[in-house]
């Protein structure tokens, strides 16, 4: 327990015009920030219109892996709410970049991760058709894998089986030099609007769990994201804000990179998690909801 | 790096006299030590038909829950080797023995391990069937799960699905006072000859990642099942010898209970790993395959 650390401050009258006036971009988390499975959180679609009216940029940053970018922008767009490709940062965008600075030549993945990979150059194997694939043990018959594959990456999968668990584990274990890499480690999150559901940080697990290995992290809390953003918008990370909803995740990427940080209490974290002392990731503000800002700031 | 640890000493004729005749009950682990997958390793039949007729009690620790002690006792018959099911312990039988001494009214388990908790007079949820159950994410839609299961029981599933996990994680989070019990832990194992595959440790690390709890550990290296074994074997630990292929679940567990210990080469450890420096873990013997006592004793 870190006694020393500072406690957040909730958003209130006084101080939200001095954070909207110090901030030119708003980071924002999706899942428990803007939705919530499929259902748009209450008054975000006027809270992004206020933004984007006042001269703000707005980026999307996500730790959900199941979409590429193409496939995000066309979920904002079908809930009334228009947002760009190139203002989307998702882990799965965040895998393939790792690849490509890195110069990897393939790869085994899952999911929807195998888009931005296409997309990067990368030949994927896996997705969702590895989703009914069964793994038998059988006597004198040997589970075949893909020797030149040099990179597993694991994300939020609901197909998770046991083939997919032993292709990655036979890879990982047996091919030299086969990197291990998580689009992130969140322990659950919000995929439909009434609860919670284990994400991607149960399937890492479980690769850890049978290669005792540790994977290289590039979503968040891990800053790799942030230099294709720097790219792309020329702001210093001192006035940016990370709006999100997880400490552990979105709050410690913010404050790593060194934005200011907006904690939401529309998600996984209640107003007593902020508040108990082993929680020693503290956001500079907290509010309920990010459509607050809207009253806040008024007409 | 412990630079005082003691070395193992290779099985040989000049040792293997003094460990025979010290020792009254041989335990020994079943994967990579009596068979792999379905094959019986060479010379196992012999080699336990010597000891029994040296009058050497002989007890079977398996951390594989995948089989009863009953289905264990059958696949030794299959195999020609005459075991009864009271010479088997197996963390199956150790997990509804754990809920039992906790007086644990139900669970939810997965596998084999259903008919040990039946014995034990448990109602159990969860098995094979839920191999093919799927779980969806809907608006509007809950995922139910029964607020009175007691304890959440995991091990080896080679019908891993996120239905499962789902499940499993709603007991564990939301069920006041649930337990998580794992069989074991061993991160993969010789489930066929040919090759090893994710053991009970890749979903208990699964369940691990989605609830962010530590489960209680009842098969090896945990000595839980060394209390139900005395009680079935009246022999002081130091008269016993573990014989196994793990060191980090075998070897630990006869270390932890004082018995005498013996690796065997025959399974997921080879003599490179075993001299390895980081390898803390150290038996009192080694050798390369349990018929090597047949041999070494002489006829």
């Amino acid at each position: 327990m870190n006694t020393a650390k500072r406690a957040a401050q909730l958003l209130s009258s006084h101080n939200v015009t001095s954070l909207f006036d110090s901030v030119e971009a708003f980071l924002f988390d999706c899942d428990g920030v803007i939705w919530k499975g499929d259902k748009l959180i209450d008054g975000v679609s006027q809270t992004l219109e206020m933004l984007r009216s006042k001269g703000k940029k707005l980026v999307f940053v996500t730790n959900n892996s199941t979409k590429s970018r193409r496939q995000y922008a066309k979920k904002f767009n079908s809930l009334g709410i228009s947002v760009r490709e190139d203002e989307i940062f998702s882990s799965s965008f965040a895998a393939a970049m790792y690849l490509k600075v890195n110069n990897f030549p393939r790869e085994k993945g899952g999911e929807g991760i195998l888009e931005e990979l296409q997309l990067a150059g990368y030949t994927g194997l896996g997705g969702p058709e590895d989703g009914e694939k069964r793994a038998e043990w059988k006597s004198n018959s040997l589970f075949e894998h893909d020797k030149s594959v040099g990179a597993v990456v694991v994300g939020l999968d609901p197909h998770i089986n046991y083939y997919k668990l032993q292709y990655g584990t036979l890879c990982i274990r047996e091919n030299p030099g086969c990197l291990f890499i998580a689009t992130n480690r969140d322990a659950v999150g919000h995929m439909t609007d009434l609860q919670e559901w284990p994400g991607a940080g149960c399937m890492v697990a479980a690769m850890c769990g049978s290669t005792e290995r540790e994977p290289i992290v590039v979503g968040k809390p891990s800053t790799f994201m942030m230099d294709f953003l720097l790219q792309k918008f020329q702001v210093s990370t001192s006035k940016m804000c990370m709006v999100g909803d997880r400490l552990d995740t979105d709050i410690l990427f913010g404050k790593n990179a060194g934005c200011k940080t907006l904690l939401v209490l529309s998600g996984v974290t209640n107003q007593s998690t902020l508040e108990d002392p082993s929680s020693t990731i503290q956001p500079d503000y907290y509010t309920s909801n990010i459509s607050d800002c809207l009253h806040l700031l008024g007409p």
